[in-house]
C-alpha cells in the first residue's frame, strides 16, 4: 500500500425530505448566491424546497450553468457576488452546477490577475474560497463529496480541472427523490460516469491494497446490479438511493487511497467533449475500452481480477468484451462511428493539443500523445 | 436505505514515516497534553519520533492511560490541562488512549457539575471539547476516525460509551510500523474488535442497502485473509498496513450509513468486562455466537447472505459455525467456561445491572434483560 492523505470534510445528508436540513446550514447573516442549471430545478419541485428552506435569508439567484460549465459564465457569477457582496454559495443541480460552485467559490477569492490560471495550475495557487453547500439532483461526477471541478472555456476549446481541499462542500444533500424527474439520457450517463470513476482508480496493477479493491469492485457490482432498475423505474426510490451513493462513493476518493490510479481515460475524454461536444459519459465509454486495449499487457492482471470477481470470466479479454456489453445493455456506445465522428481526425486532433502541452498520462506515465492517438483511432 | 448524516473530518495520515507529519498540524502557540498508555511507545520508538515532531513546543506528557481507560485517570489528566494551561491532546496509543482523550478532550470543557454525566447521557450533553490529534499504534477501535468513547469507572464497576461530534480527531496517523512490536495478544484482539465492529452494523436484516451490504463484507473477507500474515509475521509491513486500515473502515461508520444497527454484543460484553475483567475483544468473541444463535431467526436472510458472500456456505448455522472456527483459528476463544468464569452467575449478574437500568438492545430491540441472561447462560 502506498502512504496517504485521506480527509474529505463533507458533511453528507442523504434521504427523503433532507433538503430542510440545510435551514440551520446555510450561515443566516451572509448572502447566498443560489445557483443552479438550466431550470430543471423549477420543473421537478427542488427550487420551491430551497426556496422554503432558505426563507427569511438575502438570496440572490443565478441559474444558466451549462452542462460542461463555462469559465466564461463562470466569471459573470464571480462578478455577481462580489456586487451582491455575497458569502456563501448553494450550488443545486448536477455535477456542472456544482464544479462551477467550487470555480465560482475559488475565483472570488483569487487574487491573482488571471484566474484561469487555478485551471493551468491544478489549484495549487487556491488560497481561500467561499464557502459552498450543494443539493445534488444528478448522480454521477462525485462532485458533492471531492475537492474535484471540471471547467471549459468557450474561447479556446479548452477542457481543464483542478482540485483544492478549499472547495469541498461543507454540506451535501442526497435526496433520491429529486432525481425521479431526469432524462433517462442523463442516468444513463450517470452509472457510466460513477462506473468509470472506479476504474481509474483501480484498474491498474495489483498493489497490496486487497480492502481497497473489494471496496472498488463493491461500487462496480453494485452499479452493474441496480442499472436496470435504475433505469427503467424512474420513482423506484430504493434503486435511486442505491445509484445515488455508489456514484458518492464513486469519487469521493475514499477508494483512491494508497493505490496507483490511472485517468488517462478521463484526460482523452475530456479533449472529445470539448472538441465534439459529446457528453462526457459518452466520450468515458468509448475511450476505457481503447485504454484497456492498448495497456492489456500491463492491466492484465488487475482485469482479470476484476473479471473473475465481478462478471465471472477468466480473461482480461472476455472482461473488456463484458464491460463494453454492460455499457451496451444501457444503451451507451462505444464507438466513435456511433456519433458519426471520425476516428481518424479525432486521434490527430488530441494528439496535437498534447503533443504542445507535452502530456503523459497513466499509472506508469506512458499514455504519450502517440498512444492517445492510436487509442483514439483504435475506437473508430 | 434509510436516511442519514454522515460527517466524517478526521484527515488520515496512513504511512511509513508518517509521525513527522504532525509538525505542522498541531499548533504552535498552544501548550499540548502528551497522552499515552502503559509506556510502549517508549521501547518501539514511537515516543522518540513524537518529541522529535513536537520540537520547541511546550508538551507536559501524562501517561499511564489503562487498557479500558478510566474515569478517575481521567480526572486527574482534566486537572493537569487546567494546570498546565493545555490547548491540544495529542494522543498516542491504541484505541484506549483515544479514547480517554475523547473524555478528557469533552471533560476539560464542560461547564456541569459532574463531568460522569456525559457517559451517562451519551455525549448529548458535549458542547465544546479540545482539539484531538492521534497517533495510532494498534488497530482495532477505530477511535482513530470517529467520535466515539468508552470509559469505565472503578468505584462502580461500570464501562459506559458516548458519541460527540466535537471529539472526532483532527487527524490520526496511521504508520503501520508501529505495530511491529505490539504483543501478538493485542493483534488477534485488534482482528476481533474490527471484525466485530463490522457485523454490529451489518449482521441485522436486508435492508436495501447493497453497497453497504458488499462494503460490509469486503472489510469481513479482507479481515479473515490478512489475519494469518498479521499474527504470524510482526513485521510484515503490508499485511499491517492492511489489518490497520481495515479496523479503521470498520468503525469510522461509512458502512453503518443507512442501515439498521445492532450493537447488542457491545452492549452486553463490556459489561462482562466491567465484572470480570476479560479483553473487550475477548468478551466480543462469546458473546457475538450467543446472540445471533437468540436471533437466529430474525438474523436468518442476513446470516445466509454472509455464509453464502463470505464462507461460500448455505445455512445460518453454517455461517455461526464459520465465525466461530475463525475466531479459533486465531486462538480466540468463544466461551466463558475457556475463562473459568460461570455462565449462570455472569448472566445473573449483567441481568440484574441491565434490569435496574431498564436496558433493550439490538436491532428490533428485543435484547431485554431476560434476553441477556439466555445469551450469556449460552455461553458456558
Amino acid at each position: 500500500m502506498q502512504n496517504f492523505i485521506y480527509k474529505n470534510p463533507t458533511e453528507i445528508l442523504f434521504g427523503k425530505g433532507m433538503i430542510r436540513e440545510i435551514a440551520g446550514r446555510v450561515p443566516k447573516e451572509q448572502g447566498v448566491l443560489f445557483l443552479y442549471g438550466g431550470g430543471s430545478i423549477k420543473a421537478n419541485g427542488v427550487y420551491e424546497q430551497v426556496k422554503a428552506a432558505l426563507k427569511g435569508q438575502r438570496v440572490v439567484e443565478f441559474g444558466g450553468i451549462e452542462p460542461n460549465p463555462l469559465f466564461e459564465t463562470c466569471l459573470k457569477a464571480v462578478e455577481t457576488i462580489k456586487k451582491e457582496k455575497i458569502g456563501f454559495i448553494l450550488a443545486v443541480g448536477g455535477g456542472s452546477v456544482l464544479d462551477a460552485s467550487k470555480f465560482i467559490a475559488a475565483a472570488a477569492c483569487f487574487s491573482g490577475a488571471d484566474s484561469w490560471s487555478i485551471l493551468r495550475e491544478n489549484g495549487t495557487n487556491v488560497k481561500a474560497a467561499l464557502p459552498i453547500g450543494a443539493i445534488l439532483t444528478l448522480p454521477a461526477t462525485g462532485s458533492e463529496a471531492n475537492g474535484n471541478s471540471v471547467i471549459s472555456r468557450k474561447s479556446t476549446q479548452e477542457k481543464l480541472c483542478f482540485f483544492s481541499r478549499h472547495v469541498f462542500p461543507l454540506f451535501s444533500v442526497l435526496d433520491p427523490e429529486t432525481t425521479f424527474s431526469l432524462p433517462i439520457k442523463q442516468v444513463r450517463n450517470g452509472i457510466v460516469d460513477a462506473f468509470v470513476h472506479v476504474m481509474e482508480q483501480y484498474m491498474t496493477y495489483p498493489s497490496e491494497a486487497p480492502l481497497q479493491d473489494r471496496m472498488a469492485e463493491s461500487v462496480l457490482q453494485t452499479l452493474i446490479e441496480v442499472a436496470p432498475a435504475a433505469l427503467k423505474k424512474p420513482k423506484d426510490y430504493e434503486a435511486r438511493a442505491t445509484f445515488m451513493w455508489s456514484a458518492t462513493l464513486a469519487l469521493n476518493t475514499l477508494i483512491g487511497c494508497g493505490v496507483p490510479q490511472d485517468w488517462s481515460t478521463h484526460m482523452i475524454a475530456h479533449e472529445l467533449t470539448a472538441f465534439y461536444g459529446l457528453d462526457h459519459a459518452e466520450t468515458l465509454a468509448i475511450i476505457l475500452p481503447g485504454v484497456w486495449q492498448y495497456k492489456l499487457t500491463a492491466k492484465k492482471k488487475k482485469l482479470e481480477q476484476y473479471g473473475r470477481r465481478v462478471w465471472n470470466v477468466k480473461t482480461a479479454k472476455e472482461a473488456i468484451l463484458k464491460t463494453e456489453a454492460f455499457f451496451h445493455s444501457i444503451k451507451m456506445p462505444t464507438r466513435l462511428g456511433d456519433y458519426k465522428i471520425s476516428a481518424k481526425e479525432a486521434a490527430r486532433k488530441v494528439r496535437e493539443r498534447f503533443a504542445e502541452r507535452d502530456s503523459v498520462f497513466g499509472e506508469h506515465s506512458d499514455i504519450t500523445p502517440d498512444a492517445v492517438s492510436k487509442i483514439i483511432a483504435s475506437r473508430a
